[in-house]
């Protein structure tokens, strides 16, 4: 079972790496950026269970170990059979 | 519109800060957890466009600029209206 974690810095954080890769793509002709986030793409294997049991799971790993909530926010998604 | 980018360590690659991640999580009780990625999560925000030209668009942005395609492989999804 797997659950992927998108993190991303909270709206009005300074994202310096997100400022950088978008200079990065209008200076390489993608002149129609306007604004990019950096953030974390985690993903978790774990023993099956139901979705249930795995969502809350998630969200005590976000809370306790993945996720600055002062700064980042983030959604999931529970693959099965994975 | 919204591009996102879902980058992770190719497999055989080594993935220190997800072993790192694995060890974190096991060692504060979640022991269920097998195996963990870590990688970036981007959002890249254009100007509206139709959905195939933004696809295209996003490759190249990947090929060009975010991923390494020697170490990483990564999906990407499209979002209108944002």
């Amino acid at each position: 079972m797997l659950i992927k974690f998108f993190i991303r810095p909270r709206k009005g954080v300074l994202d310096p790496q997100g400022r950088a890769v978008a200079e990065n793509l209008r200076s390489l002709g993608f002149s129609d950026v306007k604004d990019v986030k950096v953030g974390k793409y985690i993903e978790v294997y774990i023993e099956d269970k139901t979705v249930e049991e795995a969502e809350k799971e998630a969200h005590e790993m976000a809370k306790k170990v993945l996720v600055n909530d002062l700064i980042e926010e983030y959604d999931i998604e529970i693959v099965e059979n994975r």
